[in-house]
């Protein structure tokens, strides 16, 4: 545990005030978020670091929560004394975003209006307000600039927003695995994902009983996502052709062992996430683009202030590396400072999580020459 | 329709002699295959192409059932006077696969041996299997060889298959967009397509009645398969990140111009395509490894004796480029004539039915090379 932060406890805060969506809807007071912080903030509050989450992640960053867990926070790599977000050196902070089933107000939460659950009332959001319920935190917690905003997948959508919404508010951000605009491709995958629920008699219109989740409906749901993280390279390297040592080749049930293993990870999703809230961040990749209400891509961009460090992966067929170069390459063109690698891996979008250690010495370095 | 075969008709054979096939069961006689031919044998038996069709393709490859049809086959683009495989010159067939439900012998034919329709118990086949159903076809039909044997996908599959089994049968081979072996990612996508159908009470475990199929099952497994032929290039192309105009972006059940797409055929293929052929021949894909049942990749290509002609698409990446590259190299290796075309597309998978234009060409020339 020497370079862990230790046993953490998620935090919980309630915000007054209605949030006003994209969509024109109002999001009901109190804004709850769920929250975790690393490391201490520093007298002149310049230490402090977002970390932003991806589709299925929550507040629960690093560390432990208690001594029988069986995992640490999904980036324990990257977050801890002597890591790359080195709590020694930075307050670091990760938050559940609203839409999510991690303890931020979602489609799980209750309706203040009618005292029960939203489900399906629950409005569509975008990942701007998500950034606009997490700005009060920060606010709350007294950051005036963050050192950066750092996350994958959709969490490279969330600090792209933080510098395109709150310009003073930043030093830095750190999109990883990310895109300026979902693809068609990346929708088509949502879509599937979406139907599987919808076909589900259990989902009952997102009215299922929290203990009858669409239990099937959301694991097939999540192995349509799962295989948009992973990469052709990464099977063959997990799994090649080999046939599960417990079916015959010639059963008609017989499974690959690919295929039990989306299965097996699709079936334990279905204990740590919540089927409506996966269909509200879904469909919040789905509208992602960065030029939403703005003329264009160079409109929104010109905002930003600060300098970008963003990494992409060689195998990520989800969000292709192309996708970010496309904003990278206007940022330039406005003479903005983006640092760009294109890292070669072969584990597809999931890169990110599953080898930092072939990116983070740029992240050491870039935040050692903010920090000056 | 100068340029078409006009109205055709599909023929149905039955076979005595049961099956032997490679899973060790035997498939029961009578053996039955639908097909279509166009053209003329000539003489000498030197001019008939055997066409092989895709993972839902049927015998019905050129031509119109009746004037009311609202298409042709579906490579009438390639059959026809005048078109590449040129029924003035060759006398081309098309056969309905075993395992698949346009008239052949399938999960939904009758067992001989219950007088019941086989549904599960119908046993899983192999590519060589539908390869060795076809044979019998050639043989009565009166051809001794093959001028060429064609085809695209699982269709690239059996003509490389019918090099491999039946060497002194064929003159040539033209695999289109094949691979020697399925990876595991495109195991993986036909995995979610079957875990569709299983999900669907309507399934029944293959037990359903025809007048009542998995309608939601279905049409959700088909647009997984859907997504696989496509590009992430020919889906911007064709529908971008447009919103559908009947939807409202912030509506929870609103649709993007590609998720409406993918409804649309899904649900459309359900009147086409039987449900438990759909999970056999998946499964036949999966199985697909041209390596089986001997010693080595080069084992099996060693036993070719004819030249082939080989494509792939850049933009396919259900079987990419490199797969078949693969084999290509082994074939060079071994000192056999094959020739190669890496075609530039946008099309991804459906490329072979959707540009034949990028590369008729090849094929004209190389059989009028084989002619002389």
């Amino acid at each position: 545990m020497k370079d862990s932060v230790g046993i953490v406890k998620t935090q919980i805060i309630d915000f007054d005030g209605d949030l006003r969506l994209e969509s024109g809807r109002l999001l009901s007071a109190p804004i709850r978020l769920a929250y975790e912080t690393y490391g201490q903030l520093n007298a002149d509050n310049s230490n402090a670091i977002l970390v932003t989450h991806a589709w299925t992640g929550d507040a629960h960053a690093a560390g432990w929560h208690s001594s029988e867990d069986r995992k640490p926070g999904w980036w324990d790599d990257m977050i801890g004394p002597g890591k790359v977000l080195d709590t020694n050196r930075y307050f670091v902070v990760c938050s559940n975003v609203i839409g999510s089933c991690g303890g931020s107000t979602g489609p799980t939460s209750t309706n203040p209006r009618t005292g029960r659950p939203y489900n399906l009332s629950f409005p569509v959001i975008m990942v701007r307000d998500m950034v606009r319920a997490q700005k009060r935190l920060i606010d709350h917690l007294g950051v005036q600039r963050l050192l950066t905003v750092i996350g994958g997948s959709m969490g490279a959508m969330q600090a792209l927003e933080w510098g395109v919404l709150f310009p003073d508010r930043v030093r830095s951000i750190i999109p990883i695995a990310g895109t300026g605009r979902t693809s068609p491709m990346a929708i088509a995958l949502n879509a599937l994902a979406r139907q599987a629920i919808f076909n589900d008699p259990m989902w009952k219109k997102g009215n299922y009983r929290p203990e009858h989740p669409p239990a099937d409906g959301l694991a097939l749901g999540r192995a349509i996502g799962h295989i948009s993280f992973l990469s052709n390279a990464s099977m063959h390297l997990k799994f090649g052709r080999r046939f599960s040592a417990r079916d015959g080749m010639f059963d008609f049930f017989g499974q690959f062992e690919v295929e039990r293993y989306l299965e097996y990870n699709g079936r334990s999703f279905i204990d740590r996430f919540d089927t409506n809230s996966f269909l509200y961040l879904a469909k919040a990749l789905d509208l992602y683009d960065v030029a939403w209400n703005f003329e264009s891509r160079e409109e929104a961009l010109e905002r930003i202030q600060c300098p970008s460090l963003w990494f992409t992966f060689s195998s990520d067929w989800l969000y292709p590396p192309k996708e970010a170069e496309e904003i990278i390459q206007i940022l330039h063109k406005l003479g903005k400072q983006a640092e760009y690698h294109l890292i070669d891996s072969d584990h597809g979008h999931d890169s990110f999580l599953v080898e930092p250690e072939k990116f983070t010495h740029f992240i050491t370095d870039f935040l050692d020459r903010l920090a000056v």
